[in-house]
C-alpha cells in the first residue's frame, strides 16, 4: 500500500523577505520521513488572506495531510486561523476549552488574558485542539489540516503532539554511496541502475571539495533488502 | 508603481525527504528584497514531471518572474529542462552555443563530453542562456522563468548573472525594534499602528531568552521616512 502523502504550508512575510530562515520545513520533512508519510510539496506564502485560503484549499484536496506553520499568535498579522475557517466555510469563535487553557496559563504567569491573547482561543467549528506544552496556546486540526505555530520550539512540540495520532506508512530508508568522480562520469551507470530498480529513488548530489569533483548517490525506498541490492550493484558497476 | 512580483520553485526529492536543508531560497529572498522584486510565493516539489510542469505553469501565469533551482545536471533524475519545455509547449534539443561552452570546458579539464554531460546543453527553443562562471553548464531563461542549478555555489553565481538584467522596483526597507514584553502585551498597540500606516507591513516575531518573553517588531516598506515615523510612534506608544 502506498504511503500517506503530505504537504506543508509555511505562512509568513518574514521568510519571503529573507529576514528569517525557515527551520520548520527541514524538521517536519525529517519527522515525516521517519513515520512513512511522504512529504510531496511545500508552499510558502505571505501573510495574505487570499493566498493562505487558496493554498489551504488546493493542498487539502491534493494530499492526505497538510501541516501549516505560522500566523496563530495574538497580533494583527496572525490571520491563519480565520483563513482556515474561511477555506472550510465554517464559523470561528473563541472556544471554551481553548480559553480555559489560556486563562489557567496567564493566571499562573501573572499576565493579563487581554483581547489580543484571547484571539489565540479562536478555533474553527469542528476542529480538534493540538496540545502546546511549550507556551500553552493550542494549535488545531480541522479535516486533514494541522495548524501549528511558527516559532520553531512550539512548532516542534506541536508536531510531537500530532504525529503519533496519524497512521504512518513504511518509513523511507536510504543508503548513501560517496563516489569521488564527476557526476557526468557516473550518470550512465546511474541511469541504468534506475531503470533496473524502478521501485527505488536514486538521487545524485554533486559536490566539489578542494577542487575534486564527487557525488553522493542516495538510494531511497521502503525495502531495505532492495536498497542493499542496488547499492551493491552500483559499487560493482563503478568498480569501487 | 508596484514592485515586480516573483515566485521561486525548488525542485528536489532531497529537500522534501529532509536529507538536505535548502539554502537557495533564503539567499534568493534576500537578493530579491535588495532589488525591489517582491518574492510572493515559494513552492518545493519532488523530481516528478507532472508536479514540475504544473507548478511552472501556475507560477509563470501568476507572477512577473519565476526562479527555479535544481534538476539541470547530467543524471537521470535531472528532468527540469524537459519539463519546462513541455510546460511552454516548445521543442528542446542540444543547442550549439551551449554545446560549445561544454566542449571548451571539458577539453580544458581533460574530461569527456559524454552523452550524459551533453544533456546539460539541452535548451528549450527560444530560451536565453544564463551564464555559469562556476561550472560552465548554463542555466536558461524562457519567457518569465529563470532556470538555475541547485548546487548553492552555482545557484548563487547564476542569480548574479540574471538579476542585473531584470528591472527592479523600490528596495524593501525595514527597521526592527526589540521590545522586552510579551507579544500579547503589545498586540493592541501594533494593531493600531498597522491601521494608521496601511502602506507599511508591521510584523511581530516573538522570542524567549532565559525565560524572558520579548518580540522583534519589524516595520517594512519602500519609504524610509514613513518607516522612521512608524518606529518613532511605536516607541512613544510603548513608552520605550
Amino acid at each position: 500500500m502506498a504511503n500517506p502523502t503530505a504537504a506543508m504550508l509555511v505562512i509568513g512575510d518574514e521568510i519571503l523577505s529573507g529576514r528569517t530562515r525557515d527551520a520548520n520545513m527541514h524538521f517536519l520533512a525529517q519527522e515525516l520521513t521517519k513515520q512513512g508519510i511522504d512529504l510531496k510539496e511545500v508552499r510558502i506564502v505571505s501573510d495574505d488572506a487570499a493566498a493562505i485560503e487558496n493554498a489551504v484549499r488546493a493542498l487539502s484536496e491534493a494530499y492526505d495531510h497538510v501541516f501549516t506553520s505560522g500566523g496563530i499568535g495574538p497580533t494583527h498579522d496572525d490571520i491563519t486561523a480565520d483563513c482556515i475557517a474561511r477555506a472550510f466555510e465554517t464559523p470561528i469563535d473563541v472556544r471554551a476549552d481553548a480559553r480555559a487553557l489560556l486563562e489557567a496559563h496567564y493566571a499562573k504567569s501573572g499576565s493579563e488574558l487581554n483581547e489580543a491573547r484571547l484571539r489565540m482561543a479562536r478555533i474553527p467549528d469542528g476542529a480538534e485542539l493540538i496540545e502546546n506544552p511549550v507556551s500553552t496556546a493550542p494549535g488545531f486540526t480541522i479535516a486533514n489540516v494541522h495548524v501549528m505555530a511558527g516559532v520553531p520550539s512550539v512548532f516542534g512540540a506541536m508536531v510531537a503532539s500530532v504525529l503519533p495520532k496519524l497512521t504512518g506508512g513504511s518509513p523511507l530508508l536510504s543508503q548513501t554511496l560517496r563516489v569521488d568522480r564527476g557526476e557526468g562520469d557516473i550518470a550512465a551507470t546511474l541511469g541504468s541502475l534506475a531503470d533496473d530498480f524502478p521501485d527505488l529513488s536514486i538521487g545524485c548530489y554533486p559536490f566539489q571539495i578542494n577542487g575534486v569533483f564527487g557525488a553522493n548517490v542516495v538510494v531511497r525506498g521502503v525495502d531495505g533488502a532492495r536498497i542493499d541490492a542496488a547499492v551493491t550493484r552500483l559499487a560493482k558497476d563503478l568498480e569501487l
